[in-house]
């Protein structure tokens, strides 16, 4: 802290831009954030439960209304800090900041409660309280998890489509089959190619819901050979996602690890 | 690009047939085909669905319509073309051609249209329908990856015969057993040893469609110690197959890699 | 081939038991006998189903009728030839073969005919209908797979059971947290320990049928702990089974193809 | 076994405390309460079951009585001898002991009977029942085992963090997007994203109870998608689970493997 006076810009820059931190970490400002995030998220998911809003529907308004006055002063002093970096500087710079991956996902998080007052129970606006809940997604601002799990599953890519081409042709071809023997018996669930792609997608995932399942001999016959030779290259992609995926873990295990040796040993 | 004089047949052979290409990989004629032969397949699969045709039939009939005029002119060419090659020339060698595993599916593949004008629905019908999924299989002409794939099928086949056997003989004694228990209480299902064994595979494949369970008390405690003990073994034939297939694709990658490095070092 | 005068029963000692080939590999009439055997089976299992039956009731009778002959023959012969061996010579001899367990097996898969005369139907009978699948266990004499199997368990032992402890009291924990849930709601499915462990063994193997759901929030809330926690834990006895199985799968490809090689060398 | 003599109170100690064995294992009158620990969970166990506790009521109340009276008089005994340790002795040490841990389960397995006499059937009292199987816990008194396991998954527990984080966040999206799609259809199912979560768990689990499905077009297509990423994602808390688990058995193994080599040097 060396003797040096902040302009309002400055210092709200240097606290809100998880970047700006010179340690490392997050700042005091943008722990609050992060808490006040994983509220607004569990307020968001209790209030789609009609019994739960009923019983107070007082108290998740008042929430929705303070989460929101909250994030809208972060959003707009968000928008103001940003003018300490060159590129978004100026009017023009500010509106370039605005259209930003972040900035709209900020914004989005807010606007449901602002457009419609917190009052709202149809399909459309069931979107938007849905949009609500990418203030989960903003904890991914300050964490560069989805970072190395992105680059993980990228450096796969190949390996991917390519085992996913091949559980999809499975799928397909196993919807065919059970299409030709089953259609005629139940034309509701296998009336169609599309139709038994659900089932399709159920067993060999090896969910098996139940819901629907062939009833001809020959489609048993057909359904149960699919179940032994399908799975296995089903769980394929679904491997390869997985191994991607605790690959990322480990280097950011490391990662947390040297960075914990470095605190240490300065 | 020699100057050189092609005849019509040369020219059609080289841009027609995979193999033909000096320098690997599809000529741009193939790459149209490859796809057409996705759009066809979509087609056959979203014809399939009674309420989209229903929609708009028109649409369906002219689609499946250019799509059989160009697969009959491009099987006319291929047959043209094959009298390229020495075993295949004369009228004798074009028959030997369409008498060849993928000309008999590209014959397959466009059959169904010109022998029914494209109106039909019913089962025996609905088997020629399958066939025109024969075009996605169509693919796998100007693919390499099914080689390799059977390639480490075939050089596991010891293992995959000896696994499904026990695989099938654990099915066998879990339905017998179950088939004595549950015969009186549900003959609809467990009535006979293959009756038993839907609820066999359902079961330790890990599908349980729940369709069919057992309800006596001995059957349910069979039942719960065939499920834990058996499900292991069961995945065996799975998880070798899926170990055929990732080395198939692993081989597979490698294979392309270097295709790119001699690629770049030319 | 010495010139050397046989007796009969040298003759049939040398033919029907497996380990008095010099060779190695079956002799001729085992291997007619495997073949039976398999045929017997299948037999034994399509006779179970009662269309099947009532299509062909002559048929059925007459195949059962012709491999219980021969059976009765073959068993017959291996008890006059096992005088060969000095330990099973004599009267005492004989009836000491005679409890020997492959004796009993061979004994157990003809008698369930000749007790009732091809004619039965109820649960008692369905019993000895299950007894004529131990024809199916008749070819493990045949075979030195399920010797190294059971030994490669053997081994593993201690993990199994300790691994199986695990397992067992994962489900009873839940089974009892259900129990206490759900039993108001549900009596007939959880309406005590024992009875919800059905649905434990459904769930935490993942078969997850259906027939039986938690329906209480707070059993729906232990139950998706329960499910997530629990299935990587269950899944080890299942594990250490496989892996013993596919380790003894693999010492017997190496022992084949040893033998092979030997073959090959000589 | 020197020439001195033992007070009462050390002669206890000596055969009650697991930890006060010179030579490790149990006394012999430590695996007699461990027989009688497994024989009173079974007991309890069967209890539930009204079938059987109507079959024979006096059975079960005279087996449960001698349990308790047995273990109310080793529980005194514990705390009596539970004096020979320093920090144990007097008035204050023993209600210091009665405070620890395993005493307190000691206390809670025999609690039930004494409180209602072996007469209970209400959800308040089937919670008391579930306290008597803390017997089974009672078994980790003299076992090594659980201190191993507890270890094992203590240092992983970021990765299970961080791996249980994302599978509650798939489970969470994938309930969200279930609940904007069947929300209307399904009020009772889907009518929130907590109702939704059920269906996420049992399907990302790959158990598929199928007691709750999707059933709009858009919510199936979803849910498909949902299924075969997902599911690998969701292993991963289980696979950590399991993998620390088999590191712990594998350390026990070794260590029982060392003492008894230890033993049959001495």
């Amino acid at each position: 802290m060396r003797g040096y006076t902040f302009t309002l810009r400055e210092f709200l820059y240097r606290n809100l831009e998880p970047a700006a931190q010179a340690e490392g970490g997050l700042s005091h400002f943008n722990r609050v954030i992060v808490w006040l995030i994983i509220f607004a998220s569990v307020v968001a998911i209790l209030e789609t439960e009609d019994t739960l809003r009923g019983a107070m529907p007082g108290v998740f308004w008042i929430a929705e209304f303070f989460i929101v006055m909250v994030f809208s002063i972060e959003y707009l002093a968000r928008v103001y800090a940003a003018g300490e970096q060159p590129r978004y500087s100026g009017v023009r710079g500010r509106l370039r900041y605005m259209l930003s991956w972040w900035a709209i996902v900020d914004l989005l998080a807010i606007l449901p409660f602002i457009l419609t007052g917190g009052t709202y129970n149809s399909f459309i606006i069931r979107l938007l309280k849905l949009l609500r809940l990418l203030r989960v997604a903003r904890v991914g601002r300050f964490s560069q998890a989805w970072v190395s799990l992105s680059d993980a599953i990228y450096g796969r890519r190949f390996e991917l489509a390519l085992s996913g081409t091949v559980a999809f042709l499975i799928m397909l071809i196993s919807s065919a089959f059970l299409y030709v023997f089953e259609a005629d018996t139940q034309p509701e669930a296998f009336g169609s190619i599309p139709r038994a792609f659900w089932w399709s997608v159920a067993t060999l995932t090896t969910v098996g819901y139940g819901d629907v399942t062939p009833v001809t001999v020959l489609g048993r016959i057909f359904a149960g050979f699919t179940a032994v030779a399908g799975i296995g290259l089903i769980a394929m992609p679904t491997g390869i996602l997985a191994a991607a995926f605790s690959e990322a873990m480990r280097k950011r295990n490391e990662l947390a690890k040297n960075e914990n040796d470095v605190k240490e040993d300065s």
